[in-house]
């Protein structure tokens, strides 16, 4: 057994259901203790089990260099999303079946976060700084992870120059795509008050659905960009509809629908809640947004060189840097240096049996190796 | 106190929450036994209480005229809705209060029944034969209530030339309307099924809601008539939206909306059924629709010309021929002769405290008294 899988499954073995604490990030401890790093752990929040102010274990890791090195960050999560039923092998007890390795974390991201520690075990003490900004709090809330961890640095003047996210970004092959941006999201609750009535008397009545058909029906006729060089164009999904009138024959007082978008960075959280609220005052409506996150960019240049050649090198692959998918906590790091996500295959991610290629862990490591040596070199 | 008093305390007196059955049954047939009529009553539906198979009764009385003569019916109902809570007296204990006479179905409607029975005494036998058409389920389901007196008055071959039903369709005044046609009524379940998936992913899901959103747009804008001289347009309203998705992130797989129709006599619930259904199918959905009655019109002639002389005579008052409002048992009597629905005033029906004014009950009386010989003298 190669010394990453054997990374990859004591980390696996430690069920860390998000939000994680405990014996997981002990694992972490006495992987990075012997390599040289400083480990600083801390808990944030106060709340009680299951809410969002639920307790979360932040980790921070550092191995300096000499005195005016580059600072090369590497961040992830070891919290997993619950693994569900009916997987063939016990989803905490990692189990090698074929070429692959399964387990909850798999691939998003304990594995990834394997092949990390494995690949700074191969660069040398004197090549520069080089950190771990790992959070028990990605699938969850995020309030109390990677964002606490932000200001643990920044208060502690020790912010990394480039940082690596490891999520599995990968798609059909272990290095065909990395993520140099992320679309930012915004969810809005629409709602239409009217005056209740009977059927039979309409006149007497104010019917709020039409009203809140003719603003979906102008939310959803709207072009909100044409997309950008890096991102695809802006999407807005109208995602529910509720009136709850069970009576045939009333007219009802209030109907609601929710949307959601996923924008590029044409837009701004706040710029778009102010776009789709004028739509809805039109409509006599009322507009209620929830911004969970703010889009970024790390336009393509010298970091997303360094991984384009590291992973050409070692898979003759040359990534696509995309923007497509969901959010992540790059959306945090990037207020601090330039992220870009690199990591395994996402095809079994938050599923079922979720595994990733044993082959696939080695490789990652040297191509993490090859990411970290050349990102201090510069 | 007066005779018409005296028989609308004795119906008001005998609980009878829809469906009816039983004692106000009794009091019906005590009254109508020693003015002269044959009575026949029954029960339909053999179902459990509180299904709309609940067992009902009907009443059908008929007291003979002359060979050849005319045959005029009274048709009307005996079930009440429920009281509901915060009555001033109790429910179905009459009480005069002032000017007044209290209690669930005073104007809706064993006052007029009351006035019925008063009414028919002041008209000798031999004027012609006069019948009463009285059912314990008009404000339920109406399964086997006036359908099933209908039935058996078709199997006896005792049908009536024309009908009243005594429906409270005074407004201000008794007297200043009259129901010649009722609009019908039509509910449309819609439905759109899409594909479930996640908003980062929109290509991947199919979101049904938009489908509905352009299905329910060109409902609103539909114009399914003018109207007509005796009707108000057809109108659609929609009265419940539903998707049910609490995952802010998910497209749904389903969309549904319900609307509401009444229509006039320029359609049927087929022909609606089958124009919505078209729309339904241009944007991908379906459409379940549920008739619950058909337009009706006895336009303006002979019969209304009666009551208006009838009105007119008592009260000063020219009633306006409308067809506005809800359904009503009218819709099943006009397929076996033209009916005119003629009542007391509306304002309490279905209320708490309903009344009737007693001075009304002694006014209707007599109204319907001319009514019924004139209808039987032509
Ligand atoms: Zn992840
Ligand atoms: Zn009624």
């Amino acid at each position: 057994m190669t010394q990453v899988i054997d990374l990859a499954k004591r980390l696996m073995a430690a069920p860390s259901i998000t939000p994680a604490t405990g014996s997981v990030f002990d694992a972490m401890e006495a992987m990075l203790a012997p390599l040289g790093f400083e480990v600083t752990r801390f808990m944030r929040g106060d709340g009680e089990e299951g809410t969002p102010e639920a307790p979360v274990e932040n980790l921070f890791a550092i191995r300096r260099g000499p005195e005016g090195s580059k600072h090369f960050g590497f961040a992830g999560h070891l919290d997993v999303v619950p693994p569900g039923g009916g997987w063939a092998s016990e989803p905490f007890e990692p189990e090698e079946r074929g070429d692959l390795l399964y387990g909850r974390g798999a691939v998003d991201m304990k594995g990834a976060i394997a092949c990390m520690v494995d690949a700074v075990a191969q660069v040398p003490a004197d090549a520069g700084t080089i950190s771990f900004i790992i959070t028990g709090d990605e699938e969850g809330p995020a309030l109390h992870g990677t964002r606490a961890i932000i200001d643990y640095m920044t208060a502690e003047g020790i912010t990394p120059d480039l940082c690596l996210v490891g999520e599995p970004t990968s798609v059909n092959r272990l290095g065909d795509m990395m993520k140099i941006g992320r679309r930012g999201s915004v969810n809005i609750w629409l709602e239409v008050e009217g005056t209740q009535g009977h059927v039979a008397y309409p006149h007497f009545a104010d019917n709020p659905i039409p009203k809140l058909v003719a603003m979906l029906a102008e939310l959803d006729a709207l072009v909100l960009d044409e997309g950008t060089d890096w991102f695809q164009p802006s999407n807005l999904e109208i995602t529910d509809l509720e009136v709850g009138n069970p009576a045939h024959n009333v007219i009802p007082e209030r109907a609601k629908a929710r949307i959601s978008i996923r924008f590029n960075d044409c837009h701004s959280g706040a710029s778009l809640s102010e776009q789709i609220a004028a739509i809805a005052r039109k409509h006599d409506g009322t507009a209620l947004p929830i911004v969970s996150g703010e889009p970024f960019l790390t336009p393509p240049g010298q970091f997303s060189d360094i991984i384009h050649a590291a992973v050409k090198a070692e898979t003759g692959l040359e990534p696509e840097p995309s923007t497509t998918g969901g959010t992540s906590d790059a959306r945090f790091l990037r207020a601090v240096c330039p992220v870009i996500e690199f990591g395994l295959c996402n095809a079994t991610m938050h599923k079922r049996d979720e595994a990733v290629a044993m082959a696939d862990l080695s490789t990652l490591s040297r191509i993490y190796t090859r990411i970290a040596r050349d990102a201090l070199a510069r």
